[in-house]
């Protein structure tokens, strides 16, 4: 399969496509010294030219840029800000000759990755300056990810003063989630007073990935129970019951939940008191530690946090890969039954991001601990890398998918629908 | 019922009782400042006498003894140890007028509750001098309670230096849990130097519980799949599973897992952090909160941490009460389902301890969501209130069953059986 042509077109796409509309969206998701953008054309979903900056600020900066069928070129020039770097990038794009575009006319609008939108945004929005303004808001539950993201929509207004700007967010589709499922038991007034609850993230990824689901099945989204398993270096799982999220594992900040790369997901609260004492470290350390050091990392014994090593390490036999593997898999398991509760049953599983959507192995480990849901997986089909593909068995009461995630045409797509 | 002529008689201890043989068995459950005690006699199971000592070491200490079929007496005097409190509880077992015994050649053995046994007890021992320093050795685990059990052995060692004693373990029945089910995802070294793990609590009334689970549905204990919901003002969940224990929702501390009274339960780890710098506390102050300002009291804003508060609210439509018990129901339903999930399936889901033996209103309000098992309740049957029933319909797939617990019975069967 060509992965630039999208196998997940739209029909109002293949429509626009053969009105021979044109509708570039720059997609930019900026980190606090990166930058990764994608040039797709809305009206026909194709992929126009991707690439990355890196390390701005920081000595030894680069952008990589990869035009569609083009040759990927990597420079390495100094960037001092991300207004530096989103320059280098309109100008590898309007490059004359290794361009995509001829002017920055071509480019639409501008779709940009926002990871917190807090209670305020339940839904892409086109970016004002009020809008900036209750993102800024937003900056103190996503202290290191929204001023970034704030940054690179700076950024683009300077550079592109007349392009419309979308606001994508992480949390907005998860904003459907019922009080039960978003309150912590702690004191109501930290509620009141600073938004402490659930919130959730990878919200375009669920989005996409539960919508392509009922596609698949031939069913109506609003009609289904869906649960998704995000599974990459940063995993999630959410509940979708009848087009809506009501339950998802990421909470107040991306390290609740799942087993991750180096985040711990669900501990005891007090392990946190236990090693700042035993270990002499202050809370701020110790975040940092099950944030970067921990996960499937610090379960493996600092082995690795990449589950290709582990899954290798598994198969042969090795004690801490065995451990882990086994660990992260049985997390998952106990996701899925806690979400079959929430939404009293289940018609659909869907595995996505790097490893979900990559590994047979992973599938299967976990499924195995759901035959209770008359689960069964196709050996063959379970061999699936990067497809879509139905991996249960024909008589599989709950179906079991394997979808590639796709969050750049995901914000393409919010995008072009706020601004066409 | 009579409370004190146990329905749950043991056939071996039915055969004792015919036999007339006598085996008085103390047992001991101590806090940092109060003491509760059951004499109960082996033979029959029928308890003798009970009470409590309360505020030992504090100005206005106090001893309620209340012998079986006589009358309740509340005695203030001055207990400055747990040993002045244990010789003020022999000597009302052994008065003229009000005791039950005789004399102290009477007590058979004496029980101790203990809170954490580490990874050193996976069952009940006869305490020796090297069992105390095992005991020790597990202080740091629960530096709250350790220590208070400890002072509770060496005050009736002091008093009963020839009565045998045995240690019963909060924790022993959950060290049959594997090692997916028991490590967290934190770096392997904290394993390693410091055991931490999750160890899991309540493990004298999931037994017990469990156990006559199989036997009123006339079971094979080894056959079954189990679900306990411990529900009291402190709750936890555990899945046995062919009479194993693999999963127990308290952790490495009593912090984890459901909503309680006072205590939060899961949260997002972050949180500690982010209410520590919001409100200018450290990591002590923060977990002081979380396990006596949160859970449901701290969830209604203050309300109140007894069930039948928030249950009177709820049925009053009072907006926090309907929250806190929606709140706390859902998360026990997701309880069940991951556990069901990570025994592949349940044959028997049992509501015990205050909350869950007594009332029907959270049964049903749990069991809502589990239609997908098959679940359905007997509205009649579910009225039950401390009486063993089977509260689910006839035609339900998984059986549901309120058993009310008994803790001190347990911990005088394991005492008995050690020392018979």
């Amino acid at each position: 399969m060509n992965k630039n042509a999208y196998s997940t077109i739209d029909l109002s796409a293949r429509r626009n496509a053969q009105m021979g509309i044109k509708m570039n969206i720059l997609v930019i998701n900026c980190g606090s010294s990166s930058l990764k953008f994608q040039l797709i054309n809305a009206a026909d979903e194709k992929l126009i030219a991707k690439g990355l900056c890196e390390r701005i600020g920081i000595e030894g900066s680069q952008l990589v840029y990869a035009p569609t069928g083009g040759e990927k070129i990597t420079t390495v020039t100094p960037m001092k800000d991300h207004t530096q770097a989103i320059g280098l990038v309109l100008n590898a794009l309007t490059d004359e000759k290794a361009g995509v575009v001829k002017s920055l006319q071509e480019i639409s609008a501008v779709g940009h990755r926002i990871v917190h939108g807090g209670e305020k945004f339940a839904a892409s929005t086109i970016i004002t300056d009020e809008v900036i303004e209750a993102i800024q808001e937003c900056n103190e539950l996503a202290p290191l990810h929204n001023p970034a993201n704030l940054v690179g929509i700076d950024a683009c207004r300077e550079l592109m003063p007349s392009t419309p700007m979308v606001a994508v967010f992480d949390t907005a589709f998860h904003q459907t989630m019922p009080e039960e499922a978003y309150m912590y038991a702690i004191p109501y007034e930290y509620y009141q007073k600073y938004k402490v609850r659930r919130y959730g993230f990878h919200g375009t990824s669920h989005s996409y990935v539960s919508h392509r689901a009922a596609k698949l099945l031939g069913k109506n989204y609003e009609d289904l129970k869906i649960i998704v398993c995000h599974l990459g270096n940063g995993a999630s799982v959410s509940a979708v019951k009848n087009g809506k999220c009501v339950d998802t594992s990421m909470g107040l900040t991306p390290l609740e939940g799942l087993i991750m790369g180096t985040r711990s997901g669900d501990i005891d609260p007090a392990i946190i008191e236990f090693i700042a004492h035993k270990e002499g470290k202050n809370i701020d350390q110790i975040m940092d530690i099950l944030n970067k050091e921990s996960g499937v990392l610090g379960l493996s014994g600092g082995l690795s946090s990449d589950f290709r090593d582990l899954v290798a390490g598994y198969e042969k036999g090795d004690a801490a890969s065995v451990r882990t593997m086994k660990a992260f898999a049985y997390r998952v398991a106990k996701y899925i039954g806690a979400y079959t509760a929430a939404m009293n049953g289940v018609d659909a599983i869907c595995f996505t991001a790097g490893f979900g959507e990559n590994s047979g192995f992973i599938r299967n480990l976990v499924c195995d601990y759901l035959g209770f849901l008359g689960i069964a997986l196709d050996e063959q089909a379970n061999k699936a890398q990067g497809e879509e593909t139905v991996v249960s068995a024909a008589g599989s009461r709950t179906k079991v998918l394997a979808i590639p995630t796709n969050e750049e045409l995901a914000i393409a797509r919010e995008t072009f629908a706020l601004v066409k």
